[in-house]
């Protein structure tokens, strides 16, 4: 018993809330690949398309963004374990009013990595955001277009480690 | 001339990528409220509302993990600056098959408080995502259901701070 | 030899501060329980146990502060190493005039986690302060009361893995 | 009206926990003094004093640990501020069988000190138990004399700015 | 008196180390331009020209790394003050077998930003270094070519706010 | 296929930055030393070598900023892999007008860790560039002296563990 005292008025609080333990999960290989989309003006679009953005290069920076985010994602989800990431990897899909980005996290680790993953695709949206504010924002500095749309896991992988 | 060496073969890189200096901008009062939507199954929305998610209260841990990302949004979005933000606060509205999550940030400084906003909503978002992972997965490990939806800014609000 | 130039006036500092080099120890089975206690007045804990707080639930933010602060210990203390924790998790127990908090940390890992142990039951501690700071204050802004009491290790394990 | 649309089974979740909206205080001169102590072993106390510690010093590292844990105090504690710090100092006093940390934090800004310098403080008291756990430890690496006590804000003061 | 007890044992230990008051000084312009320079292989300079690297465009991914970590100088630098930073922008020069690197650091604010302009740059150049790896290990794993050199502040300067 | 939709406009932006995939690499001994110098007058030389320094000791300081900073590293080079660093040692040399430091990384993982090497180094370096500013200041605040020199990989190791 941890405290031997005299304390009939002690309450015990219950754990409400819990981060899962993973101790006993496997080291294994995981990967996950999530997607989400923003839509900007067709200006927009063509000035990014065009490399004029004045801020400048819209994709890799965003891909950076979504690295280092992937990286911090036990820092910003509570409840994430800090895991060894061994890959981050981005794509963009240009479409005439909107970019796709999917963003792909590797680790061999004892969880799964779909949050890194969704974290990765988020801050890469909002950073493609940040980076063309001046295009899209109204007289009235307003966003009326902009917007993110449909983030989503679009698979998770786990595969036990081949000997290497 | 700062390299005064007779180097004909020196190639000056053109900055391409460009920080808003804010530096001339008044230090005024500023706010920003964002927000997004996340879609769930009935079922995990039922969970939720009568607070038996194993993880704990979605509510108040989501706020914090939407205030620690406000906070961290010079960190993930490179181009932002480190700002005094004063409050932030979440509201959430629970609908049938999803919740609304808004985010408010306010600051007194030099430039708007949209992407902190945005960042605050997303984290929010991704963390009930985050703790009701169980609930959402199917047999195999898929998310079929979940997703993020139409995260926007709604408002912008700057004023002119009157004397204190 | 790294320097092959003939300098006499050369002096190598000794190493004075030393991170211990853990590359030689096993990966095993590490877990740590570490307790503190908060001394606050009597209304303040009647305010605590009925929810009246108006920064809101002390227990659950407290438990989210805790779990952040042991992924953060080798950032705030500097021999400490960057180490995969499978799980935090606290509990609390209030009394008359105080809460205890204990905070219990597991790693699979080359080194004890006592010190993400304590740091997460310190900021425990620390966040209900935060969160009663109004009605601990007296009228001159000091806390004639507020005091964390007592923070210890409770107990150490360590334990060879099982095959999985 | 933020959602125009006729969802009568909308439940908006009221706001259950609270950053303080610092906006509207006035940016002015604030510190605070926060007091803790370390039981530790004669044995260790000495060592400390005869600079002997295998580790390194004890009190510089410390210090160390306490200015950069104060910065960090917005990534600790969820409802703390980001402020603009204007100093940090500690001080440590050695007892036969104790050492007292005093961790000052001085900032102009608009909210309180306070948990910055608690924060300061006992960052340095477990900075100096992780320095000499070698010693503190008994054969079952069990710590039956450590422990860190009564940590406290020593005073708190604010004041007007005199015209520069 | 902190202590009102009768401790003949205790001693008080000097402050030996110390972070600047900056508390008096003024809120002004600051400005900081720091230079440095890399030595590669000439192929590798070929290779980053033709924009040829596997790993990416280097001036940009550097420009974001020197952003982020002059953001980053008060958790590095230990005596580092939390500053608000305005702007910081990265200048690269190519030479036959060297890239010069110049990170310049704006702020409104109560202290210099020279560390700032120096860890920007440091982090520049050592980002370059990490992009190129691969072309410029030897058989053995080894740099024989490769290092930074001459890391300097260009200039300083401080100026009194005009009325906005 | 992930877009099963009719959208002939879709254009498809190529990976142009690329962090490698560590996920095939074995888990092995790895260790990296990195040596740099700091060119500083020989009165603050002498200071410093009299333990005279204002801000504190130089050696002891900088090598907790290394130890730090090589913990930093994914968060700083964005293309670093999170790993679990087993030891960071810092030596220094003084010399009559400069001081070389050396820092040194151990690890056991999947990637190199000549960039921690390298970040301790460059770190420490202009750490003790931080704490002598005040000597090395001419009365216009610039630094005419004041540089850090060659900042370079001393060497690199990787070994197969042996069987603990």
């Amino acid at each position: 018993m941890i405290h031997p005292r005299c304390q009939t008025s002690l309450e015990v609080i219950l754990i409400r809330s819990r981060m899962i333990d993973v101790g006993s999960k496997s080291e294994i290989y995981r990967e996950a690949l999530a997607e989400g989309e923003i839509i900007l003006s067709p200006e927009t679009i063509q000035l990014i398309k065009d490399r004029k953005v004045e801020k400048g290069d819209v994709f890799s920076i965003s891909e950076i963004a979504a690295i280092l985010s992937a990286k911090k994602t036990p820092e910003l989800i509570p409840f994430c374990h800090p895991i060894p990431i061994t890959n981050v990897s981005v794509e963009f899909e240009v479409d005439v009013n909107s970019i796709f980005v999917r963003g792909r996290v590797k680790s061999i680790g004892r969880t799964g990595v779909e949050m890194e993953a969704l974290m990765a695709t988020a801050t890469a949206l909002l950073n493609i955001w940040d980076m063309v504010k001046k295009y899209e924002k109204d007289d009235s500095g307003q966003y009326p277009i902009t917007r993110v749309r449909d983030i989503r896991v679009v698979s998770k992988i786990k595969r036990k480690m081949t000997t290497k």
